[in-house]
């Protein structure tokens, strides 16, 4: 298996070239550094765009979600879909209007998802996406009954149809506007993760999980 | 004009009734607390999903890009589209794997775009546009050129069929399950600029600018 993967109509990057990858390293790094993914599907063509959590094993992306949600739904039925996963890394001010832009990660994956059927698979897959967040939670909460797990939908994709999309570094101004005077640079974005706020039904002196502090976004 | 969003089949929520709303108020608030949005279009029953800064004007919201881009192509096109704006607030950690949630606040506005045409009202939009981010921005910089201008295509839309959804606060979990001893509450999740890091090629001692300081997400 390569590496890269194969450009199609879809992923082939028609502009911007040099901001482009197709290679499995870097599309993995993206869809992992990140929890909320937006996934596109069209209904009757019109399209809808729900935000959900992704988690990914090898060389498939999965996701969950209510059993009765249309996305789900969708889905698992196999309508074609697109997940969008964007890092804002930056704002990028340039010394024009025309050269401001956006330091980010991102890649479109399209294709094709199919719904993790049987209970044991269900719960393997759940589990592998608690893992990802905290590693050794799912062994300390209660694990999904029957109802449960036929109200919650699995499915995965295969990320065979992908690319990423990458700016970094400063901006890349006009040669004569740099000799402008105003402020040029970049503001750097970034998602952070807060203290822990103990549930207030929390019994006092319940210790806070080690496995909160080696949470990342982005 | 009623505050409230006439609402539609596809913006009616089916599921969690307790977490939507159709209100400008909340609608508009959401949306403007962010600068990130994904756009989603069809394309031969193919579902697209871009990542791109939005703004907003009164009851439309905005958007640009390249000119040659094909989702500018397709939103100009008035091609049906659909925008969702997110913002994750939170991870709520239960004391079953079922009750797992998310805070967050999201947006989905479907409609159908139009170009801004016409090189004053366009730089009008993006004018209003750097104004959002960074006020008083537009005049220091050098101003968009013909050839720029015709680069740059901008589009708005109607906000007019919208929902938001919102999820705040701790777990909810089963009355049994709070005799369990993990913990459980929210993580909270935020998105913060950095320090700015000055262009290499600015000149030693030009003043970091007042508005910077003033930028928020979400």
């Amino acid at each position: 298996m390569s590496n890269e993967i194969t450009r199609t109509a879809r992923t082939r990057l028609r502009r911007a070239h040099q901001r482009g990858a197709h290679d499995r390293e870097t599309i993995n790094a993206i869809v992992d550094a990140g929890v909320l993914c937006h996934v596109g599907y069209c209904v009757d063509g019109e399209p809808h765009v729900t935000p959900t959590f992704h988690w990914r094993e090898g060389d498939r992306l999965y996701w969950h979600g209510s059993s009765a949600s249309r996305m789900m739904r969708e889905a698992a039925g196999a309508t074609p879909v697109c997940v969008t996963v964007t890092h804002l890394d930056g704002l990028v001010m340039a010394r024009s209007g025309f050269h401001h832009s956006v330091n980010y990660r991102s890649v479109m994956m399209f294709g094709r998802a199919r719904e993790v059927t049987g209970d044991d698979a269900k719960v393997a897959a759940l589990k592998a996406f608690m893992d990802r967040l905290w590693p050794g939670r799912w062994d300390e909460v209660r694990p999904p009954d029957a109802r449960e797990l036929k109200a919650t939908a699995v499915v995965s994709m295969p990320i065979d149809e992908a690319s990423a999309k990458i700016r970094t570094g400063p901006p890349n101004d006009d040669a004569e506007d740099y000799a402008l005077t105003c402020w040029a640079g970049v503001v750097p974005v970034r998602t952070v993760a807060g203290e822990p706020e103990a549930d207030p039904e929390l019994a006092p002196g319940t210790p806070v999980p080690a496995y909160l502090g080696s949470l990342r976004f982005g």
